[in-house]
């Protein structure tokens, strides 16, 4: 026994970073030679597309694929991007050390974080083949592009470097290259096709950056385009400061401790966001110190106690002192047009429905769910459903039954929105695909592969309320689509039918046709609605048209209201009825009294969209009879509609006087539904592409 | 655009190792506040197991678990081991740095690896409370233990330490204690009971460490026992040096680069397990490398042709260098035996089988696959079976759904076997529990976490055909069972029903009542065998009993071979019958003709073996008329049975002379079984704990 502690001991050492993943390459999504071969295509996209969104470029990204020896199964990735750039010297630390990058320190929405991806990349290229990475890259203020070969001295994580040197970069066609970067990475991977492929990761990419154009060079030399669908960038992110909800104990000891401001009031608010001048009051008074106290000074308890306070466990006169939301201008949700684009673009259907929730916070982090869901076309009945998960705008490949994002699909019950599942638990079957996207400052996932989402609450109860506000609309497309068939058919059968009775009958007794405009009525007795929602070629606008026919036998009066997308940046045209805005993006006319047998028509055209940007027009009414093809008016919607307004006007804005006027919501408050079941369809948008 | 690339180039810096899981604390399975209590648990539990068993000691561990702030889920963990204790200036960096330990580059079976666990659990402390953990541990040699407060500089990746001291430890009876460490840490955490507990991972821990001790105090002050129910310490395991097969090009390139040997041939021979003299001489003709060349002069092409001579792309006179496997004394399973005692121990039930496959290799890492399988009893037949999964001895608690050994048990068709299962896919629904155990000296698991194992060809399969085996034994089961039902039924019917008849008819007839033993014969017309497998209490051996019945018109001459825990180092006593050893677990005794109407009894005793160690014994037989009761000799069975242990017998012992009398197997020869359907049962041993 003597000594065997000490000999265990003995044996114990440091390892660096670069050996623990080297060893642990699965950790980084090198595990099967297939997946090898995507991981490195979307570490390599995935930095090239931050780039280009830091650096406010419109992407345009070639992949090529190049089988180098079958037998061997060594492979040569090419990644050329329209970036930046990445100037000489910070070149052999981006691709050759782990750990090492912008955006780990940095609270705001973007697919990299880490910085371990395309230098995993590199190390997995050396550790299979023994092969260094070629690098090239040219920035705007230089006139040549930086090459060399990088490779990475595991024992120190530091990289090896050869071959540098400067080059004129040619573009194909002869002319030179501005800026960009280009990856030439070889590696022993496997292509294949299929589910999970190369082409999927990248049609899927394209489904959530529509700005981005991408080029695929497969193996087989064939070209696979992903074309650019809107020249819009995603909106720019901003850094905000860590919120003081989302702050541990830890973390504010060490803000402390590194702290260079004066004293406890320059200390909250110069690191906090959500801290006003009030709260800033508040926050000390509740956590009983003194806002001119020296940071040196405040240790021990008084951090418990200013933890306290921020976490609402200390009370200002009562009450937890409230405090800002974060700003939400670090978040950049792909929105709803833009799914639906990519979506229809990608996926044949007849019915597209996308959601995005307004943003919420989870320990600090603002984060905010997108939903879209297709339905019907040419997808298969009676299979699971496909599930496309995003975060950050990066597909997740792989390990779907682990990630948060499948367990909020399953735990719905879609069988009472039209689609089957085994004891209303699990992935629903259908003739659908559900696409789900979290954007947030701090995606947690399963592992450093970033391809499967890490249990959280919050975030959760959010994408859940997503799903079955969406299933909602599913389940009343599917009705409205019935009833509207079934319309159809009795009314055409009518007309069909009842005139040419009437002529025989009239034939028979030698009497004249009568008029059957009545009869018609009275057998039909309905109100019906139809809406089309179409592109005009010629002035480029939606056009868009309303008709209301009155089947009953008696004058009917309504207001009829229609969604159109205002908060898009559309403009309404040529509506000759007027009306007016009764929320954001709803619109609503007060049309006079319809007589039996009559029919009134609303016209107006939307300019300021491009072609697919809005194909589908949702119309409601408000009026005692009801009206088929439209839905009656839920004025919570509209409330709450209102409300969200009001809240994303709000968000992040500070209040004018302090101590006085009104007070801002704290984020509690703000949350948009705590209820799960009654989750209004908020800027829920409806698209047929046609009826079956 | 200009300066772009440098600005956006000038905000990058490196990340420390802490600072990154920091941030990323869920990739250690700090996620949910029930989650981490269970790491933490786990953290500190598989260090204590893996120290006593490096250091020979039957562990004994203590946890304790106390609610210190209910308000505030502030819960202190207290775990306490028996192990060699740890020397007073290594406790900062064990618990106060990252990737700091002796496991990381050794090759054999261990539980933890990477030196990240229990340094997690300090960083989580303070992370959330602020608070540093306090260890206290003796080694044998020293007179009195050292304490200390450790917590974590997380920019540096270094420990801070506070109050060190030494101290007298006393033990509650308060005798001093020899050796032992003892955690103390305090953090933000959830107790809660449940399938995903503390308890339940103690109670698995237990199932597969049937040498631990384990007492377990929780927060109600309820005291949870799991005795020892073995005195055998797991087999010791050797680290060994990487094969041949397992190498890739960037690691073969840093061992030469690092190599201090003379020349080529010192480096093949020191280096690696599986290269024998003769191995290393035909490994540099292929490779077309003089043996006698310095190290230093290896470089580019040669080092790619030797790495082909490793994987066979590169022959020796037209075929692949033939190599050993490397040995085996690296694993440690936990061996069908000690399995099937800790599952009856914890989960009452009928029937057990349990079976360990011979070791088999992946990238050069030899790996084990174990499987139990538990039915009936009262375990409930409409829900999905419950699934045990464990890695070199620790159970996984989460992402079930995401990992290899959950897939492996999805990919078998249950229902041919006796389960419920939808679609013959998926967990399948019965009254059962499935166990499996990965032994490996490289466990790869999706995170570090390790929660879950990363997809992996080898182990798939090896797990699959364990499943395979172990579905045919549970049918077998089934059968037998059913058809044994029959026979008792149909047999007591005549024997109750005939003598009273005949004694009617008898009595009518006023005649003496005749002998019906050859009518009773006649009417089952079968040959039954029955055993009994009992402790014997007074004699501490186990007694077995094998009964022939001939109830056919004819005589019959049989062979009946019986299982026996010969490899588990089982003598056989009294066995007047003599026979003779079929193979390894297998003896035969051939019987003289069974007259109709008679019977035959075998009767032996097994000594050297534990109370239920050995509750049922597998009989088969040779003749052409089957018995009831018992299974026909499958002859390849035995044949498989007898290779295999050739194989274990071989394995890792050097040739004797080089170049002559037999070649040893490579490692694809002499894998066991290269189809899935027909793997053979081996060592498969069966379990009746009683007839429902």
């Amino acid at each position: 026994m003597a000594g065997i502690a000490q000999k265990l001991a003995s044996n114990q050492k440091q390892v660096a970073i670069s050996e623990f993943f080297e060893k642990n390459k699965h950790f980084l999504g090198f595990d099967s030679q297939a997946r090898s071969l995507i991981t490195a295509v979307k570490e390599a996209v995935d930095n090239a597309l931050d780039a280009c969104e830091e650096a406010r470029i419109l992407p345009t990204i070639r992949i090529q694929i190049t089988k180098l020896d079958t037998k061997k199964d060594i492979i040569q990735l090419v990644v050329e991007d329209n970036g930046p750039g990445i100037p000489q010297k910070s070149i052999e630390k981006v691709f050759g050390q782990l750990l090492f990058g912008s955006r780990f320190h940095a609270i705001r929405q973007s697919r990299g974080q880490q910085g371990i991806g395309i230098t995993g990349v590199v190390m997995y290229c050396q550790l299979t083949t023994g092969r260094t990475t070629h690098v090239r890259s040219k920035i705007a203020t230089e006139p040549t592009a930086a090459v060399v070969d990088i490779g990475l001295d595991t024992r120190k994580n530091k990289a090896t470097k050869a071959n540098a040197g400067r080059e004129i970069w040619y573009n194909d066609d002869g002319s030179a290259k501005e800026h960009g970067t280009e990856v030439t990475a070889q590696m022993k991977a496997k292509y294949q096709k299929g589910r999970q492929s190369v082409w999927q990761y990248l049609r899927m990419t394209s489904i959530v950056n529509p700005h981005a154009e991408i080029i695929f060079t497969d193996p087989e030399g064939e070209v696979h385009h992903w074309t650019r669908v809107t020249e819009r960038l995603p909106t720019k992110v901003e850094g905000i400061k860590p919120h003081p909800h989302g702050i541990e104990l830890g973390q504010l000891q060490r803000m402390l401790a590194e702290s260079t401001d004066l004293n406890l009031n320059h200390f909250l608010l110069n690191n906090f966001s959500g801290v006003t001048n009030r709260a800033r009051k508040e926050l000390c008074q509740a956590a009983e110190i003194e806002g001119t106290r020296k940071i040196k000074s405040i240790k021990g308890d008084d951090i418990r106690h200013l933890l306290e306070a921020f976490q609402g466990e200390r009370l200002f006169n009562g009450m937890p002192v409230k405090l800002l939301k974060p700003p939400t201008n670090c978040l950049s949700p792909i929105e709803e047009m833009l799914i639906k684009k990519g979506l229809s673009k990608t996926i044949d259907s007849r019915y597209v429905t996308t959601l995005t929730r307004v943003p919420s916070v989870t320990q600090g982090n603002p984060f905010q769910i997108e939903v879209g869901l297709i339905f019907g076309g040419n997808l298969p009945g009676d299979k699971p459903v496909e599930v496309l998960r995003f975060a950050n705008r990066v597909p997740l490949m792989y390990q779907q039954g682990g990630c948060l994002l499948t367990k909020a699909i399953e735990s719905v019950d879609w069988r009472q929105y039209g689609l089957d599942q085994a004891g209303g638990k699990g992935v629903p079957k259908g003739p659908a695909a559900i696409l789900v996207h979290l954007a947030s400052t701090n995606v947690q996932f399963t592992s450093e592969a970033k391809e499967a989402l890490a249990d959280n609450g919050e975030v959760m109860e959010e994408a859940r309320k997503a799903m079955l506000e969406m299933g909602r609309g599913l389940r009343k497309h599917l009705e409205k689509k019935k009833k509207m068939a079934k319309t159809k058919e009795k009314f055409e059968l009518i007309n069909d039918i009842l005139p040419a009775i009437a002529e025989k009958s009239a034939q028979i007794l030698d009497r004249p046709v009568p008029g059957l405009a009545g009869s018609i009525t009275k057998i039909m007795s309905a109100v019906i609605s139809e809406t089309t929602t179409e592109w005009n070629k010629e002035t480029k606008q939606t056009d868009v048209e309303i008709t209301l026919f009155n089947y009953t036998s008696r004058a009917r009066a309504y207001t009829i209201l229609a969604t159109w997308p205002e908060k898009a940046g559309a403009g309404m045209v040529g509506n000759d009825r007027g009306g007016r805005k009764e929320a954001l993006g709803v619109w609503a006319w007060k049309l006079d009294a319809l007589q039996p047998g009559e029919q009134v028509k609303i016209h107006y055209s939307l300019r300021g969209l491009e072609r697919n940007d809005w194909n589908e027009t949702e119309v409601f009414f408000r009026g005692s009879q009801d009206v088929i093809g439209a839905t009656k008016m839920d004025e919570k919607f509209l409330e709450e509609i209102r409300r969200q307004e009001k809240i994303v006007e709000e968000a992040g804005i500070e209040e004018p006087t302090e101590g006085e006027g009104q007070t801002p919501q704290s984020i509690e408050e703000s949350e948009p539904v705590s209820e799960p079941t009654v989750a209004p369809p908020t800027g829920q948008r409806t698209l047929f592409g046609g009826e079956s």
